[in-house]
């Protein structure tokens, strides 16, 4: 007996010190609680299982999103080493774990952090300042002369922390980004510890320094080898749209993926127009175009999508391309209705994107949430499309699984990496509570917010944003508003 | 010389005390200043002109709305005897005014309170009850069962201050109700001190205590007698809708509006199912019976009109019919897309509503004017469609037009009543700052409206409600939830 208690004792001290495979962990564990067998008491037992962990987040609801639909009530996510080791009771966590940190949710939902799949970061350094313009005025003599004349390695830096700060504050913990300067936004969103996927940008249309196609190839293994490396970053190859490159640039950037082992991510069929040159140019369309070009495939993110032919709808559903729906950039921007359900009942990975705040104007996904919703019904005039169980898993899990990250985030599991939110439902905006779901795409404000974590690590704290230092970002901001103001309507 | 000057001094005075018309005592002081004329000295005239009012307020950004397109930067409105008096530059406050308070905003765009033209107040008691459901199950199964079992003078009063401060908190400050339990509203309403017009409200089918049209008749003369009277409140006779009533309660509608002098509001075209309604039971579209019924002129205002025919917009156009629009709500019920440029454009005053918190699920009229801008746009695929300023005016003069308010509010202009908001645009969700326009249609967060005040008289500061108990409120909330949780989805 003595000697099975010591063995007993060896494994389990092994298991929790995470030196067992699971399953096997789990067996003894189970041994140990049949104290008929081992002959060990209720409390020896319970001591051998006490595992010391860094966190312990008890909420008053535990969203999940995998497995589906669910609101787990008066749960504890056990976090230990940057990673979620289990989901509980509340009630039972005492005789289970004991933590270097206890956080209380009494009023709270926790839930994964919000997946922005499409955005341009830095463009919040011109938010306001072209709106209700035609899209090419808007494009070419607003936003494209001021990122000319604006955008250096400083501005960048101010512009992308601008954007982090509106996208924690809101429950964005995770962002796809097309912009420039890609190792400036690297550092910026290390110094932040938010996670971001970074682009390598190419067009085949000269802008700023960049004179010809081999500008952005360069340009771009250079800044993949001079960025800062860390984990919270994922980069992807960024080819802006078909009907910015030529083929052969588009090529190219599939071999640029294929080397570096990235993902890709284009805008596609945002507006007509673009639509049509692609075809007079080419005699074919954007989507066949990046097709030919080998393009579409289980890699590829394609932003938009408003204008999609059903032979189109049925290429990419073959093809296995996720796509990012950015429904109040496309309204904002005349560009028009991008019929989502229609794609998702295919079973097409849908997720959602802001786009940049100069459109939008704002990086707001629980409102880019609402939206979604609403367009959905309105379209389809059935207010049963969209749920809003269904938006939560585009704006979480949905949105990880497009960028190759859902072994990591998207959802509360065993496991995964520890990046969350806690949202405070106890204002008067979101009373009465009778469905969590419904609150949070229909209801929420995002000053709701209260706190976000990555990798367990506290980036927001009641409201308040921990590694960004906003008045300085903003006392920098303010040297360049009136540089920036000769560029608006 | 001696005698001019005793003259003039006594009738500025007079002036001042509000005794002349504006015109005269203009022209006094304008003979005052000219001191050759006079032989004042500039010092006596500054002491003469000098004026005691009640309050200054001293903005960064002043949005009068009338006129139109136009921010004053630095500017004070002051305001006196619960009216606005004068709008100048801050720089010229000193010599002209003291007085009692002085209200900084230096971070802020003062504005008119923003006019919500069409809800239910009182069903913020079911948020988030049911969502994502067919209309007629959300409608009957829910919604109408939740109202018989739940809806009393007790909850009524708990439902209506939930409305109430969800409304101040983001600078509301007049909604059009269309409810039950109209004194117990109105009592809420003053209490509160926010503006309001309260409905009769009739319909010609059985509902709780309701048998016949003749109850309900009866109940609109009772209601209406034994309601609190306040210059807060304007009292309107609201049909339900068309499909709702008979022909002849209809006629009879019109027959109280005339004998009470009042307007008349209800809910037409939502959805395509009760046009069909109507057309299957009357043998004539709901517009035509109601215009058959002497309805459709400029007292009416109908709330939704999202599928209109040509010749139903020619007709309301020449009824001048005023129009509610509400974005959110039918988009998220599934009822559709209502064109509303197209109204605007044929002179049609369109103005904003948000539903009730049953079917949005928030009273946010910045959401809504985003919605309305964003819905429009992608509608017609033209992003110059409801500029920013236009979206503003809808949202306040266009409201307060229908409403037969706009010589009391939704604007800034002298001896309109001094009902305000103070919008703080300091934080970074509205930097940097190009537009205000902008920014507040496209970006603000409704968290960020700080004050506002209706006669002078503050309702909220710096976030904080000041005459609604807002603890004492969600306490007695509590008491009802779990019994109205019994109509959930």
């Amino acid at each position: 007996m003595k000697h099975r208690f010591t063995q007993l004792r060896a494994k389990l001290k092994e298991s929790l010190a995470g030196g067992l495979a699971p399953q096997e962990a789990e067996a003894y564990q189970h041994k140990a609680e049949n104290q008929k067998t081992t002959g060990i008491s209720r409390l020896q037992i319970r001591e051998l299982l006490m595992q010391t962990v860094d966190q312990i987040f008890s909420a008053k609801w535990v969203l999940p999103i995998a497995p589906e639909n669910i609101v787990l009530e008066n749960h504890s996510v056990i976090v230990n080493k940057t990673r979620i080791v289990d989901i509980l009771p509340t009630k039972g966590v005492a005789e289970k774990y004991t933590a270097k940190e206890k956080i209380e949710l009494s009023h709270h939902v926790l839930m994964p952090g919000l997946v922005n799949a499409h955005t341009h970061a830095a463009m919040n350094l011109f938010r306001s300042l072209a709106d209700d313009l035609p899209l090419m005025d808007w494009l070419q003599e607003h936003m494209w002369r001021a990122e000319e004349n604006i955008i250096n390695a400083e501005t960048i830096t101010i512009g992308t922390n601008l954007a982090l700060m509106e996208m924690i504050r809101g429950g964005t913990l995770c962002f796809n980004d097309m912009y420039f300067y890609a190792p400036e936004t690297a550092e910026a969103v290390i110094k932040a510890g938010i996670r971001a996927s970074l682009g390598l940008t190419i067009l085949a249309i000269p802008s700023g320094e960049m004179k010809t196609e081999e500008d952005y190839f360069k340009r771009a293994y250079r800044d993949y080898a001079r960025a800062p490396k860390s984990d919270l970053i994922t980069w992807i190859v960024m080819p802006h749209a078909a009907y910015t490159n030529s083929d052969h640039s588009l090529k190219r950037c599939l071999a640029l993926a294929d080397e570096l082992g990235l993902r890709l991510h284009a805008h596609a069929n945002e507006s007509l127009g673009e639509i049509e040159m692609d075809k007079k140019q080419h005699g074919k369309s954007s989507l066949q175009r990046l097709d030919d070009a080998g393009l579409l495939n289980e890699k590829m993110l394609l932003a938009h999508m408003v204008h999609l032919t059903d032979e189109e709808i049925k290429l990419i559903q073959e093809r296995k391309v996720h796509v990012v729906h950015c429904p109040e950039s496309n309204m904002k921007l005349g560009s028009g209705f991008a019929d989502m359900p229609r794609l998702v009942n295919l079973g097409i990975n849908v997720c959602l994107g802001t786009d940049g705040a100069a459109s939008n104007n704002d990086l707001d996904m629980l409102g880019e949430m609402q939206s979604a919703a609403f367009l959905a019904k309105g379209l389809h005039q059935d207010p049963t499309v969209f749920h809003a169980p269904q938006i939560l898993r585009m704006a979480t899990l949905h949105g990880a699984k497009a960028l190759g990250l859902e072994k990591e985030i998207g959802s509360l599991e065993k496991n995964k990496s520890a990046d969350m939110i806690a949202v405070d439902l106890s204002h008067y905006f979101t009373q009465p509570i009778y469905n969590i779901f419904s609150l949070l795409v229909y209801a929420v404000n995002r000053f709701q917010v209260s706190d976000a974590w990555i990798k367990g690590k506290c980036l927001l704290e009641k409201g308040e944003l921990k590694t960004i230092d906003v008045e300085k970002i903003l006392t920098e901001l303010n040297c360049w508003t009136s540089e920036i103001k000769r560029f608006s309507a």
